[in-house]
């Protein structure tokens, strides 16, 4: 009697996430449930994080390894942000047939190439996956859960930013915005030509939006030296995630133009406001020693957090020119629809 | 100046939100991830379900409040399955822009009367909405995560059935795909008549197929009293979920039809193969004390598990015309397609 073609997929599924484990992982793919055994002196974290074909990628321009590696490097950037080590990850696929079939004069078909990026980025990270879910559907969609480890009361909140707080980045901004400017142009004319090329494949920038690499063990040194006050992921882009901070602290920021860390072949827009670098922000109070590189990443001062107050911005930008409101840019679900002339 | 269109709908979802609590729930909605403080004595069971426009419920068919009902209650039953009450959920939502806007002459957004229907079955389970995402999309898409808690050691899995164990399902069957095959017949003529047809509104079929009951206290009695050695929930079909429990437990099972508690108005048909029905399917040993009602449900012994032999297919249904093999004709994803004929 032949399985049925779900079980078929979960078991190729199973099969290739067997290796992955983790030390608080009970039980992983095949029941109704997963089941994690926490450490006492931890406390665990989740998040979820929803990718949607068209929306957060093109089926035309991103190779399916890149879809799948950016599906997990998403939900570990938020682990990371908490300052929490990977303890197991959960994917739920909505795929169109096509996708689950071999393609002509391919060895594999779509999902299995989507899964060789995904699982390369698991194995990397020692993040289990433990379960999911899977239906057809006319649209691709991706949905992962991961699941964190951090000592009790010790994870990094967006929340808990302190007027005199000094604001930092890790690494360079901007490279993922100008990456995926470069994919769009080059894909104008030809997307296929776009990702044979060469120079592309081999540009910094292009790779830093196809593989980004989440700040794990940055997040994780942040908590364990004690260094930060409140730290976020920059998914959105600089200007919406402290948005987000200011929000959640109840505080006002000003950033230093000068100061930003441009990623090499970037723009400013690109740094202020282009999303999918999956650097860390975060805020520490300015006694804190925050080190010059942590874990091999470059740590850079960018301004400072302020109290709120009415009748000031939010958020300002110094400038050469003076200081002027920021206002957040980066990427947003449900912006208001633009007015069309008639 | 205003709060992005993305900060206030999640701001809408979590006012709405803060009223369920659990003890194991340190950190809701608002930061990168959640936070849970799981008890030293207890572990932790995950799991994810994805509901698609089309496919797990139709826009023109149900109305929100059982969308929103349904997505959560089929993470309900994955926990209940397991033996394991609720610690909190998460939802992540790819929502076509006008399910989020108010509609012509209605008070409220789709969307408002979707989290009517989910949040009135998370405070009626005490279960905390504590993060997840948003996306446009141009298709409704909803995955839910449920986490739940259980005694170490103790949660219900579908690897664990032995032969000689017997058989035994809480509650009817067949009851909601007898309803679903009422709404389908009404909806052919007009789906907004049936839905506001009074005697339609009233039907026990209806009403199981549109708000179905997550066997949650039922769970956590074969847990604290030690009744089962290994259970899943009915959600694909008793044929498909029971070639499940066969598959993972590498065992053979059979079930006599005359035995099955079909729900009034359903066939055997549908009892056998018609989903989501939600009750627990599980396995017992022998002299274990089951009784015949637990925290209200009928429990019905409906078969046993039997050794696998090559000969002799997995699952065997016992009839007045003598046995026959049991198929898994419920719900499959991505099963094959059917050859048209030219």
């Amino acid at each position: 009697m032949p399985l049925p073609a779900e079980l078929e997929l979960i078991d190729r599924i199973r099969a290739r996430a067997a290796g992955a484990r983790s030390r608080n992982l009970r039980l992983g793919i095949g029941d109704d449930c997963a089941i994690l055994r926490p450490a006492a002196a931890e406390e665990l974290v989740v998040t979820t994080d929803l990718s949607i074909a068209g929306r957060h990628f093109r089926l035309d321009w991103h190779p399916p390894e890149s879809v799948g590696h950016r599906t997990l490097a998403r939900g570990l950037s938020d682990l990371a942000a908490m300052g929490a080590r990977p303890v197991a990850a959960f994917l739920s696929l909505g795929l169109p047939r096509e996708l689950v079939q071999k393609q002509k004069g391919r060895n594999a078909a779509w999902i299995d190439r989507f899964l060789d990026g995904f699982l390369a980025l698991a194995d990397a990270t020692a993040t289990p996956l433990a379960g999911g879910d899977l239906a057809e559907s006319p649209l691709f969609a991706a949905d992962i859960v991961l699941i964190g480890a951090v000592r009790r009361g010790r994870a990094l909140l967006r929340s808990a930013a302190r007027p005199g707080d000094l604001l930092y980045v890790t690494g360079a901004l901007g490279a993922a915005a100008a990456g995926l400017a470069l994919l769009a142009e080059e894909a104008g004319t030809s997307p296929q030509a776009a990702l044979s090329s060469r120079e592309l494949v081999g540009d910094a920038r292009l790779r830093r939006h196809l593989y980004p690499e989440p700040r794990l063990a940055q997040g994780q040194a942040l908590v364990r030296r004690r260094l930060a006050s409140a730290a976020l992921d920059i998914s959105d882009g600089l200007s919406t995630d402290l948005a987000h901070l200011c929000h959640e602290s109840r505080v006002a920021a000003e950033v230093d133009a000068g100061m930003l860390p441009l990623a090499p072949g970037a723009t400013l827009r690109q740094a202020l406001h282009g999303g999918e670098d999956y650097e860390l922000l975060f805020a520490a109070p300015p006694d804190s020693k925050v080190p010059r590189t942590i874990a091999g990443v470059v740590v850079t001062r960018i301004g400072r957090i302020l109290r709120r107050h009415a009748r000031r911005p939010q958020m300002t930008l110094l400038t050469a020119q003076g200081p002027q409101p920021l206002q957040p840019r980066g990427w947003q679900h449900f912006a208001p629809v633009k007015k069309e002339k008639r």
